[in-house]
């Protein structure tokens, strides 16, 4: 990732600084024994959805109300080529608004601006810059946080390392994290699995990447991965051997991602990955873990019987809720480290 | 209906107890003559719409906001079918997540949540067993509050309830409450005339309940009505005879709704009703009720000089926009009830 | 247009009285330096958007939340011809609600209503009868801001006015506005260029009108315009020739619309208008006014190297975004007006 985003803007965990990143965390376990205040009363976040969200929304949402501060959602609804971003271009044809516009005037309605855009473009050089994300923070004039773009999704980031914390204490250095890519219909994006491996890399943790050949992360991020994990004394490293990986583990965490060797092409994606429907977490894997107590992690939303078996999803292993609940403390503590 | 909610959820109002419905109707009269107050400060509602809503959505808004609570709005928007709800399925479908996990991460954000599901499934078994409503009920960890499910819709009963009391006082036991069903382009569903039965029921009214053959509400429904009836001095007939219904009557509600024997078949179904266009609410038929001055009744949207004239609904005998306004006062009790 | 709305509402800035015009501009100005108080605590906007909308939704929301109110949000969704407003039709076509029912039960749920609903119709003397808006008006029983109709864009207007007298002081008088007409792929409508001719007129501004034979604005909005201008010193005059209009102008303000004499035929017109590519400003445009100084605003969103070239929006001319921010502080004015 460049690093041309301004510190005040949340792009990508990787790009704050450990020690900001720890204290986010810290505040975050305190404001879930916590209420809230009025710490936000008068603040606004501008929450611009080009891609659909559920739990994103409804987290921040409830963030700012548990400040005393609002959330408005900005849904520009024509998905995201209905804005130019490239510099220069005549529009006339389907863009009717240029990102540049439109970020500095939302930039004035509001106090901080949540940005939503998954990967899209011709191809995956153009998606995986980030345009939209990095677009906004650059004119918006207020801080942008990334609510999930090609690239990065650091709040659901900072709730899986606030989960690990909870459950294996907030350094676990050396414990083993899997991040086991999973069988699914169709090609996802790596934002997440990107994330959650940043996240695991930060406490310490050893990182095992397993999935089928031909899955491979992005180069760059497997590179951020790893320089993240080598000044947390953690390490990195690549497998494709699914029950290898998780015999012994401390956490499973389940995600499916599309080959970026078949990025816009859905269809050679899906036939290619056929071949790999046996890449799921059942109960055998999970007994396999470390004292058959692994914790199981996922992002939501899941595929039941898809991505993990019922047994995995309502039993013991699983924090996947915890998760999901962690959204909203971590962007509690992003928002009042952000507009406080 | 099972009785498997727990009774701080609300359903349907069949399952509250008859002094619990007394009780949030005389909270409501007074709650309509005051602005609201401070109540639920920091308390959030979630609204999950899975079917379009301006009335249930507006009026919940600001029921919320009138008591010091904000509300706010959750529509998964790709329909019913976009969350699975049966037990066990292999998720390689069209459903990308599970009702279980939805409402376990929502019970998190919010303080208690409204959900609304039409009618949906392949078979009339399926949908009459609302598995959208009551698996967020089952889940969440919440209060829920159905916003309308394929068998009943609470808060318009609920405020038929209170407009009925504000004509006809506080308990119109004997007095003949009609509910009329109509000709209408679309097969409707069931919920909003059975909910307004089970109100006027209540209140120990003789509830007629007029429509073609081939148009019978569903019998455990039926039985519903018969039952709240029973225990509160009022009682249910059936009839195939408009004109008779109407005579003499102290209100007529009028509703359409599709045949259940036709369920599934809208076309079939159209082409069945198409002999019905006749079943329509009248000056004369207003005329012809106790004194000529019976109530006329609608939940809304109507559907001018189709289901009724222009002449009933600018007349003297319409309370359709004071049923409306009183959705939001009867939902301020409800809330309050619920999270008070 | 006619005068049937009562003052409390704002359908068109010209059935405002000048002082009452001038008096929000003023507060307006105020406020802009505030960040807002407790003014509308309590206070409900209800927002009805049959079309969509990006900067007006978040202006009017966050102008609520600056003075301790509340906008909810209301999308019919399915278009406005989803809403019947002609009187006495039997309604068994798409349309499932009447207007005359939606706004009487909004109104009894809010403080004051918004409605945006862009020119629809058959033909253009029932779009440009702005049939939802005003009657919206005639039957919410509270007052009425229009969110840009087929005739009028009152708080655009307002803005407009608020960014020239930034510039150019309260009073203006004999200074040359020039409301250029440019090209665009798609006709656009014409209540954006009325009133900002109107709010220039207002100010005594010289406003001349530039575009391409075919392009005349409605005879009736001539009229108002020039009324305006008439009462407070100011004039209007047409021309066909751009470089001749903006030679020398104190302000260009762009903006593209459709023929009115091709109303309905978008195709048809798309391709009349292919001739006209060059009305377009650029940077020599601009140098060839006033000490090539003069001002350029645009309403947004702008279409860059199409209605305008990247050298004038990002030169020293552009006041674009301040436009869009005086959207805020005019709406915050009149929400004060109208509820105070």
């Amino acid at each position: 990732m460049t690093a041309t985003s301004s510190p005040r803007h949340l792009l990508a965990t990787d790009e704050w600084p450990d020690e900001a990143i720890f204290r986010v965390l810290e505040r975050a376990h305190g404001l879930k024994r916590s209420p809230g205040g009025a710490e936000l009363a008068g603040k606004v976040l501008g929450m611009v959805f080009f891609d659909p969200s559920l739990r994103t929304r409804a987290s921040f949402e409830v963030a700012m109300l548990r400040h005393g501060g609002h959330a408005i959602t900005l849904e520009p609804g024509r998905g995201v080529w209905g804005f130019e971003h490239r510099k220069g271009v005549v529009m006339d044809a389907a863009a009717a608004e240029h990102i540049v516009e439109a970020a500095r005037v939302l930039g004035r309605y509001v106090d901080t601006l949540g940005v939503r855009a998954f990967p899209a473009g011709p191809d995956l050089e153009t998606a995986f810059a980030d345009p939209i994300v990095r677009g906004f923070a650059e004119h918006a004039g207020v801080p942008v946080i990334n609510f999930e773009s090609a690239r990065r999704h650091p709040c659901q980031g900072l709730a899986d390392a606030m989960t690990l914390q909870e459950r294996l204490g907030p350094r676990p250095a050396g414990r083993r994290f899997v991040l086991a890519w999973t069988w699914h219909p169709n090609p996802l994006p790596t934002a997440v699995p990107v994330s959650a491996a940043i996240a695991a890399a930060r406490l310490g943790m050893e990182v095992t990447i397993a999935h089928p050949e031909g899955w491979e992360l992005h180069p760059e991020d497997l590179q951020a991965i790893d320089a993240v994990a080598g000044r947390n004394g953690g390490a990195m490293v690549v497998t494709h051997d699914l029950d290898e990986a998780v015999a012994g583990a401390d956490v499973v965490y389940a995600k499916s991602w599309g080959s970026l060797r078949l990025f816009g092409a859905p269809d050679a994606e899906r036939a290619a990955r056929a071949a790999h429907r046996g890449w799921r977490i059942d109960g055998a894997r999970m007994r396999s873990t470390r004292n058959g107590r692994g914790i199981f992690m996922h992002c939501l939303p899941v595929r039941r019987n898809v991505v993990a078996t019922d047994e995995v999803l309502d039993g013991p292993w699983s924090v996947v809720v915890d998760q999901a609940e962690n959204r909203l403390h971590v962007q509690r503590a992003v928002l009042l480290e952000v507009l406080g």
